[in-house]
């Protein structure tokens, strides 16, 4: 939940204040819920019973828990959409460690990106079939001509084609190419939300939301913990009568960094929660197409009605190109291809070529079929090995591209991060995933590159040595 | 300057009241100057001298104006930053014709783009090598990796290589890739202007200005006419001294739409005006290419430290490919690499690849020499038989790839436009460069497009109506 930092100078009974404010303002502990006890909370964090009692106090005199005689303390409502207070230093992103994170946000500097969201360039090596890239002089470069604004005609009616696959019934129309999902999700954020509205996300999730920079508009990001079949639905309902976000961000399928898939029932409520409290849903697709267990996805239930659906090709044929598409509520179509004109007019004609005859060429379902089966056999394997290395798997049925694992206690993590990222091995700490700086001990493993004998030798021997001291 | 319009339903005095509050707006009149005298402006406009009279002692007694007896009117001093009142329906972007704003961002989707900013296909035929596309599979989609956030470190150090032929000193850190140039411009206004800061640029300039979503963050646009040699530096001084801008956006070398370049002592005189009232610059030379006559760049003046240079290869390699970049003074480079991150993440490596590979073919030079002359013949054609078929041109010697003519008085112009428009010819007028709506009896010529024989024949067939009725 949190931890305690004795070099701080922040007096003992304040961190823990402090801590179980920022349980109560992620959602972790919902209006209701009963705190741990004085004893065993004490017990965790290694303090005294006299500091828990002490911070418990401190808030039960503040209105924010209420003692019951017998029972322990217990989460009272909270009322209007303020902040607890003294929330920003102990859990906004002014902490998130920003060394980790600007190597995260650009991994390709790496030989071995362990952490990164990209497979390997052999994985990839038939996804663009030669026949493809010897059009592409004829096509693309030969009719030299700017892409329309709101992309390839040809590719978006591909797109929609396929989408009905998934059973999202959209018309061409209402695909916007974009350049990757990256650009999806700030094209949909600059024309939803109005400054000072509030975007829901789980925790954890999106590394790139940790980046203070993001915030144009200047909204205000609040998160909710991400169990194994979706997002926690009592802090979930919590939060949206509490804040009234204008846009809940999610991955129904695997997702990132968890690996787990919303259940089609937490979906739903999702769906209805969204007509009812009035805001969007984002669903991003990105590496749905390497879950080996398909569920329905989110926009497939709503209709497109609240929900945009994102998408990208840069993972499943090669990120080297920049070519992703948003699927909107006819509404915003407009609004959305006029942002993307403002930021940089169209996308890469070459590119959206590229893709365009790759679809044609009739191998990409096949491609996606090969691909998949590989991540699984590379999944089995990588967790194999990392679990009996001393990685710790909370969910036993994960899916697609990542593993989540709770590194053992006796590691010091952030020093072998360092020792990694000087042996050329991009490494990303769980903390970057997470609004409220939990999973500090995390790591985010792409399968793709966990057996890479050069980062299993690697790691094994980073692991015996912690055993060993 | 400005026009009465019959039809609307405001006061012929008010129309012309407006009028002139539009011309001190835009920095036409400057402090001091004088206004045409009342009889001149009456026969100009087409109204009474009773009109102009009222209008004139209307400005007076709201001391935008003053009567000196036997002079004329002269322009005051305008205190502080506001507007002067009931402009922005006079001369804001909200006049302008969506309906052809939309289609000139837009023009792929004609057959014959002849106002648009881009070169044919089969001009461009060789300026990506056959050896390049050839290696194309090997390097870039072969060794399928993201490109880095700030793009190719091999393509930034040979751009940083480039710059010194024009001697502009920079370090390849200091060079960011961008998805082309409108997307360098966005991100330098995303870094440098807040909410409510004056952003400067000259009148007709840059299309994309006139829409209205492109304030993000909301800043205030102000404008000061360009004239053949730069920009109206009377104006230019008035418009610093009174709004002190944050920035200003402006094309040295063959300028958009007017074809002029920026004499070295208007350049020398912008960047100490930047000193002194702490201002950047943004000099666009995405046109640069195609001058025929270089003159010094803004940025080789100012030594990169005030300024940004921003310039594209989408121009003369081809449009399918969206690859630009800016150079930054070194301690703004930092920030706008995130401002890209938080946007799209990273550019295509695939198209940087293609770019790369072709600055290394050692062609790219020839190429671009090959293209200039290439244009400057079509320039001479074009501007034969259009001056022949009665299209005014202003200036005797602009430069590079567009015409900017004026149509004879007889021509009813949005109806040829719209005709061109079913003809799957695009016509773009000169109103949509303009943010205080002028020019609107100008059109913007490709003249790579003009002497195509299904437009010449379009628009000779036109002219020559125009004349008979």
């Amino acid at each position: 939940m949190f931890q305690i930092d004795r070099d701080s100078k922040t007096l003992l009974v304040d961190q823990v204040r402090q801590g179980i404010l920022g349980g109560i303002e992620t959602f972790h502990w919902v209006q209701g819920s009963r705190l741990p006890s004085v004893r065993a909370l004490a017990r965790q964090l290694g303090v005294s019973v006299f500091t828990v009692a002490s911070a418990y106090e401190g808030l039960a005199a503040r209105q924010v828990i209420e003692a019951r005689p017998g029972a322990g303390y217990f989460v009272l409502p909270v009322r209007g959409d303020e902040p607890l207070g003294e929330m920003d230093e102990a859990v906004g992103p002014a902490n998130v460690q920003g060394h980790f994170l600007y190597r995260a946000l650009d991994p390709v500097r790496y030989e071995l990106p362990v952490s990164a969201g990209y497979l390997p360039p052999d994985w990839l090596a038939d996804a663009v079939p030669p026949t493809v890239t010897g059009r592409l002089v004829r096509n693309a470069l030969a009719s030299s001509r700017p892409a329309p604004a709101a992309g390839s005609d040809e590719l978006r009616g591909a797109i929609a084609r396929r989408l009905r696959d998934l059973h999202i019934d959209a018309s061409s129309q209402q695909v916007v190419m974009t350049l990757g999902a990256t650009h999806a999700l700030s094209m949909i954020r600059k024309v939803v939300l109005r400054e000072g509205d509030y975007l829901l996300a789980e925790d954890p999730s999106y590394l790139l939301l940790q980046l203070k920079s993001i915030k144009q508009p200047d909204f205000n990001l609040i998160t909710v913990p991400r169990l194994r079949d979706g997002p926690d639905m009592d802090a979930f309902e919590a939060a949206v009568a509490r804040y009234r976000p204008r846009l809940f961000l999610t991955q129904t399928l695997v997702h990132n960094p968890t690996g787990g898939s919303t259940s089609p029932s937490k979906a739903q409520r999702i769906v209805s929660l969204a007509e009812r409290y009035d805001f969007h849903v984002v669903e991003d697709d990105v590496y749905g197409p390497l879950a080996s267990q398909p569920t329905p996805r989110l926009a497939s239930l709503d209709g497109l009605r609240r929900s945009f659906y994102v998408s990208s090709f840069s993972k499943v044929l090669s990120p080297a190109l920049r070519v992703g598409y948003l699927v909107a509520p006819t509404a915003l179509v407009e609004p959305l291809v006029e942002a993307k004109m403002c930021d940089l007019l169209c996308g890469s004609a070459l590119d959206e070529t590229l893709v365009t005859d790759t679809l044609h060429a009739g191998r990409y379902q096949q491609h996606l079929i090969t691909l998949n089966q590989r991540v699984m056999r590379a999944r089995a394997t990588a967790r194999q090995w990392l679990s009996k290395a001393g990685v710790i798997f909370d969910d036993r049925s994960p899916d697609g591209l990542f593993l989540w694992g709770r590194m053992p206690d006796h590691l010091d993590l952030p020093s072998m991060i360092e020792q990694a990222h000087h042996a050329g091995i991009f490494l990303a700490p769980g903390s970057l995933f997470s609004h409220g700086r939990h999973y500090d001990r995390h790591l985010r493993f792409n399968v793709a590159y966990c057996n890479v004998p050069a980062f299993k030798a690697f790691f094994q021997a980073q692991l015996a040595l912690a055993r060993a001291t």
